[in-house]
């Protein structure tokens, strides 16, 4: 019998939140993300057969991300069909850079290549959500939505699943810096308020509102005034040491914006240009670094969604 | 001595929250509004000689919405000058309209003209605050914001205040109506939950981005989509009888959107053309009317700020 084609997909880090955008708006970077290998096979369902890239971390069976969302895909639009799965760990995990997503991600967008089923965006998103849930309890949607879309995404509904993609100001540029230590998602969650006083509902909102318009009209420095966030930040930023003193640095050597990645601890800077950005990556890098826990970014600007890499190998 | 002439300003209505702008967005119409007038005296500090068409409700004080807001500008911009003013009540009192705002935002016009400050709008947004204070306990700025610019207005910061213009959709028409009775502003904002789950905060926030988004697009159908409103609409639909069956019976007719003007009851709908907002306003009468509480009300556009709509007059 001939091997079946392995058909591979890679899918983007993600840095969602941006501030006020907790949990309903993120964007795909373009330099680091994780690539699934996905074929057919006769037995109904998905085998997670390899894992590289984690350091054994992350269960190599029905419990891994990918493999969820996989069956969450083929139980919704190809019940009986069956699929085994590679999966390479591009980014760290617990990073906030929407790792667990990107694994999510790059699987379905594999297995609707395999499989040839040409599904539309959102269902691809709704069955990577089935991946998040997974990983960190909570079906959001603000990593995968973008890890699938590329570009900047706003999910004003998670049911029924809405995807807005927002105009993307080309002088864009972030610098990503990863702490050198894990945050796991379900614990960056446990530190947020369950209830929020209506004063800072109303800021958030309008918080909101404004980076939507600084996005339409291209304006950073509008953009750096909006990411500002006094509700998800303020409880997250004792789990991340350094964070608060990389953040004043960054304010202080002129970072139009500087924020939590994601849960964190990933944290990123936002410049109008390449060499600012490096220039924020390296205070990242030392502020982060004097606080013990030095870690690896990269600059990089926005980027394109999930997307099959490689024709058929063999 | 010579009589001091006489400077008229008007200001319109406003529709504030539109949905999930709660307190940080709100937008001027054309048709109706407040006139001021104001000119020069010798004594120091603000007179309030009369006011008409309040049905003797208001105060005619230095205790009037009017008055307090013009005492705020002085303060602030021209202190030991002194101006006396006249108020003419177009607007219905707590009805959901910016009447207190039109009032203040009339009155820091024409007094702005008076004294020839030539003050930016901010200052002006500022002074109209301390009367929306007065009046009901609470300084927003979403209904003095647009009666002063005109326009959508969004305030993405109330300290230091900033002011944001969006796009108005050419198509954007409005059917107003103000049911037979009132609700005092402090009333419909007791009403208000003190605290949100973090939840319905996504939820508003995302939908406040779609709203924004929306705008920039011209697209009416996403509006409608983003005038969407958990937190505030469910505490003060109760306060408003017939409120949800309007709302019901404009919906059901093809209302793009339907919710609660400013703290209520005046109830508004948005159509993308005249004759359709014609058809809502007979859709809100009816339902109000049934409900035993027929009102008010017109269709209207987006209009502009408030002007001096005089030249010198004595």
């Amino acid at each position: 019998m001939r091997a079946r084609p392995w058909i591979e997909a890679f899918a983007p880090a993600t840095v969602s939140n941006l501030g006020p955008g907790f949990d309903c708006l993120g964007l795909a970077l373009r330099a680091r993300g994780d690539t699934v290998r996905a074929r057919r096979r006769d037995e109904p369902g998905v085998a997670l057969l390899r894992v590289v890239g984690d350091g054994g971390a992350l269960p190599c069976d029905e419990r891994n991300t990918a493999a969820v969302a996989v069956a969450a895909l083929l139980a919704a639009h190809a019940p009986g069909e069956g699929v085994e799965l590679e999966l390479d760990k591009g980014l760290p995990l617990g990073s906030g850079l929407g790792s667990s997503g990107a694994s999510a991600a790059a699987a379905v967008v594999a297995v609707d290549a395999v499989l040839e089923l040409g599904l539309p965006a959102a269902a691809l998103v709704q069955a990577a959500r089935a991946g998040e849930a997974a990983a960190c309890g909570a079906d959001h949607a603000d990593n995968v939505a973008p890890a699938i879309t590329g570009g900047i995404v706003l999910l004003p509904s998670l049911d029924p699943l809405r995807l807005v993609s927002l105009p993307v100001p080309p002088s864009l540029w972030l610098a990503v810096y990863t702490p050198g230590y894990s945050l796991p998602t379900a614990k960056a969650r446990a530190a947020l308020p369950t209830a929020v006083p209506l004063s800072r509902v109303v800021q958030q909102a309008s918080r909101l509102g404004l980076l939507v318009h600084a996005l339409h009209c291209g304006e950073l420095a509008l953009l750096g005034e909006a990411i500002t966030d006094d509700i998800v930040e303020p409880a997250r930023a004792p789990l991340i040491p350094g964070y608060l003193e990389a953040k004043a640095a960054c304010c202080e050597a002129g970072a139009i914006a500087c924020s939590i990645s994601g849960a964190g601890p990933t944290t990123f800077a936002i410049a109008s240009d390449r060499g600012r950005a490096e220039a924020l990556l390296a205070i990242l890098d030392e502020a982060f670094a004097a606080a013990g826990v030095a870690g690896d970014g990269f600059v990089d600007q926005v980027g394109g969604g999930a997307r099959v890499t490689t024709g058929l190998l063999h």
